[in-house]
């Protein structure tokens, strides 16, 4: 039987390090950070459709509106969580939902972030068709970022031999956490270390059947939420199992041990990828303009005078003016004005800790 | 005959290092810059009414209505000029004006600048008594402001010994224009030079003789303009003379040629004083708050961290937050945002030079 492969585009998390863009009512994923007249999440669909089966997106109730108004998707494809359980609840109720959908499928799903900027698509598409072929093999399936620097924002697959079948995936040691700077060097001189972008493609079968093993009580809300869904029962059962089910992200619940176990396979991505985790990445990721100033929005808006390497990020329709502020970051958006430089950027989230204490919806 | 003091104020010039919240049509003189409720305009009228028999301002066509509505003003006492023809024409103007409209009373004038920042006003007052008294010896009078830095933004007055009557003024050997920095230094070093803030005070009489000697045109222009000024002729006349007056500042015209003929004075000023000229003063002007920060505006609008020496200008109720940027410059206002940093901060006229090309208002 040919497998069916569906995309899984869990939308979540606000993307604190994009503030004031980014907020808990309209995240990151929601923006247009590249300028290229997409946002984050549409770019995602825009690369997984013409590879996939079908597309799932899975996201908070407060974004479900905005989220269904960037995309054009059937309703019964986004499904609304009624809270934040983490990337295990939110991927395997989708898994279990698909399994139950098409039982007369072979399902294999891919769970790609809904935030991550990748251009060259053609590479993205091989490695996706590659991972697909590797979940034949029922190992659960990462892709493995090419890591071009020692980043310490990153966690770290280990790769192994390839697969005996040839199929282009290797066999993987391990994952780590997000390494200090030395690690990181020492993973970049091994050779042997890819970036973990969080890409999982698996068969649906098979991530359950480790999720029943793992994360049993799990699984069995999961299943018992996924029986109900396209039925009358879908709000009662939901209201009743979401809240008790355990939190725990994907890579705890199933990669690492999995990994320990032999049974996670990784596909070397050669294409550029990023998380755009805050200011400073999304700065490296735009064209650098006149003065060698990047500006995200209306560039007539921007007038630069000796601020090399400054990002400027229009939103009010104001004029903005920098001067002599080489590699500032200035955020205008309609109620806040963030300034700060790129290599303070990370701090943002310091920012927001501290507004959302009573923020008026500023955070 | 007890002479009689009047204060004239010309309010004209732009302020354009103080932009974006200084603009053409809404100049320095006409905001709070020090945070006290009062604007330098309103500041300024406040240290003169108490020591003068009447408050004469002269401003521009465009800042009348502004002017009269923070000033307390008999219409009589508010010269429009129809445009800018420089000190000279305007503070002229208000000597011939005042000389018609008293002609039994030994009118003194004092010319303040509108957009200057004194809080020591006890000493002001005594300067400016003391500049009466000498006016009455029938110098030309300057307030010299004791030079605490070697600038290079002010000119400078050469003081010499003190007036043989012991009224407490002493005679001017000359005027400088702003000198380079080590020549800055040198006048420090010396202890005889003074600020120049552009006070004089002098009696109507004898500026308008020295006027009618070394600028008999504009004299002549200005004599017949207050002729004419309380009658139905004053538009005609206006229309016909005004845009044919000499334009000149008050130092080129009086105060250079009659030091050199040995007939000005100065009175030590022993005030703090400041012409707010661009951010960089307004930050030394303002108290340090919180983490170091200046703020201008609502305080509650703006968190900085890390970001010591800093000035912020709060001007469109949208949070500021400036992170990790020590002596940055931050400027917000309804349709335009400013970031740059102290020490670049009089750079700021080359972004106004940059605009008003086609500036939509914004300058």
């Amino acid at each position: 039987m040919q497998p069916s492969f569906y995309a899984v585009v869990p939308a979540g998390g606000a993307g604190t390090r994009l503030w004031p863009l980014s907020r808990q009512d309209h995240p990151k994923f929601l923006h247009d950070l590249t300028g290229t007249g997409r946002t984050l999440i549409q770019a995602t669909a825009d690369r997984l459709l013409p590879l996939s089966d079908g597309l799932v997106v899975v996201t908070g109730d407060k974004h479900a509106d905005a989220v269904a108004a960037q995309l054009d998707l059937d309703v019964s494809d986004l499904l609304t969580e009624p809270s934040p359980r983490d990337s295990m609840a939110a991927i395997g109720l989708a898994a279990a939902l698909l399994a139950h959908r098409h039982p007369d499928q072979d399902v294999i799903l891919g769970s790609f972030a809904a935030d991550h900027v990748i251009t060259d698509t053609d590479a993205f598409a091989r490695a996706v068709r590659t991972a697909v072929a590797a979940a034949t093999e029922d190992y659960v399936v990462t892709i493995g970022i090419r890591a071009t620097a020692p980043s310490t924002a990153f966690g770290y697959i280990r790769m192994g031999d390839p697969l005996a079948s040839g199929v282009g995936a290797h066999h993987v040691h391990g994952f780590t956490e997000k390494p200090d700077a030395a690690t990181a060097e020492e993973y970049l001189a091994t050779g042997a270390y890819r970036w973990n972008a969080g890409m999982f493609v698996v068969r649906a079968r098979v991530l359950l059947d480790h999720l029943a093993r793992l994360q049993p009580t799990l699984a069995a809300g999961l299943e018992r939420i996924a029986a109900a869904w396209d039925t009358s029962e879908r709000t009662a059962v939901l209201d009743r199992e979401w809240p008790a089910l355990t939190k725990i992200a994907i890579d705890h619940a199933i990669a690492e041990p999995v990994a320990a176990a032999g049974g996670v396979a990784v596909v070397p991505g050669e294409f550029d990828w990023d998380d755009v985790g805050d200011w400073q990445s999304l700065g490296d990721l735009l064209p650098a303009g006149l003065g060698d100033v990047r500006v995200l929005g209306e560039e007539s808006d921007v007038l630069a005078l000796d601020s090399p390497g400054a990002l400027a990020v229009t939103g009010s329709g104001r004029r903005l003016v920098l001067l002599g502020v080489p590699d500032a970051v200035v955020v205008d958006t309609a109620d806040a004005v963030l300034v700060t430089t790129r290599d303070q950027a990370q701090r943002v989230k310091e920012i927001v800790a501290r507004l959302s204490d009573d923020d008026g919806g500023l955070t």
